[in-house]
């Protein structure tokens, strides 16, 4: 399965550090790449790409001005739409249906997501419906849809890599 | 099982907004509360108290200035220490032995965990070998070790809940 994540309305100043994790959670996770909208900022597209370059890829990140026009472009490809938010159906109750797509573009909010949204969307899922973090909810979504990848990605490329260990960091240097 | 977190080096200005999503998911995931170090957030706490007050307890969040008074308080009263960081042995392979504690203290990092933190700790876990989120691996962390409470906790005196639905927001006055 191919999943794209689309970021709706980053601001540099506050979301900084959040839309950093979230790209961070769709690379490791698996997902394919995120495409963000609201305001651009080339410090965190660079330092998304040092990751990628340290670590491995491949992983994309991009701005686009309208999620709209990124909704049709993505379901005019055949990409399912589905929308993380607190007040949707609980992802156990879906999942089955959802498992069944090929192609899915995951919509994750901010603070205020434009009504429109939950009606472009195929479907809207909540991971529980309490209020908590799109970081989390991306993670947990992922982590269902791609069957635990986070636990054995294998990325190209990469320059350094971690060796599990019980104490301390062992990391090996690539290339 | 009875889970606390403990969330290291928490700068106001650069990581309110990631150990507050710490926090929420700590709360929504199933935890018992949050005791964090580095400098005191009276604004984050307020924060914190006001969903535990609007969507249910109960939860705590609670400032400690050194975290190995934290470790040695939890230690002497029965918890296991699970430190989470990508260096780790990865989740899968030391669940069946983390699943049989009763009571857990997990510690969440920010940028610099000093190296102490690994020898204090009884197990450094991985959720995954590649840079990602603290939100994310307590996520995960938590929904493998309490069952994907997630999807079902309950809270008490909520005075708001969401009725999951397909399209849209439903949320109930509970009081």
């Amino acid at each position: 399965m191919e999943v794209v994540v689309l970021r709706l309305s980053h601001r540099p100043g506050r979301d900084k550090r959040i839309t950093t994790h979230v790209c961070l959670v769709a690379r490791a996770f698996g997902a394919e790449g995120v495409i963000y909208t609201g305001i651009k900022d080339e410090e965190m597209e660079k330092t998304l790409r040092k990751v990628a370059n340290t670590w491995g890829g491949p992983f994309f990140v991009r701005y686009e001005k309208s999620w709209k026009n990124v909704v049709k472009e993505f379901k005019s490809n055949g990409f399912k739409i589905v929308h993380l938010t607190m007040y949707g159906l609980n992802l156990p109750t879906v999942l089955p249906k959802l498992k069944k797509f090929k192609k899915v573009l995951t919509i994750v909010g901010s603070e205020k997501v434009p009504k429109e949204v939950y009606e472009y969307a195929d479907f809207n899922v909540a991971i529980g419906n309490q209020p908590h973090s799109e970081v989390a909810a991306l993670a947990i979504f992922l982590d269902r849809m791609l069957d635990s990848k986070v636990f054995d990605n294998k990325f190209e490329d990469a320059k350094l890599k971690v060796i599990p260990t019980p104490k301390g960091k062992k990391i090996l240097r690539v290339k």
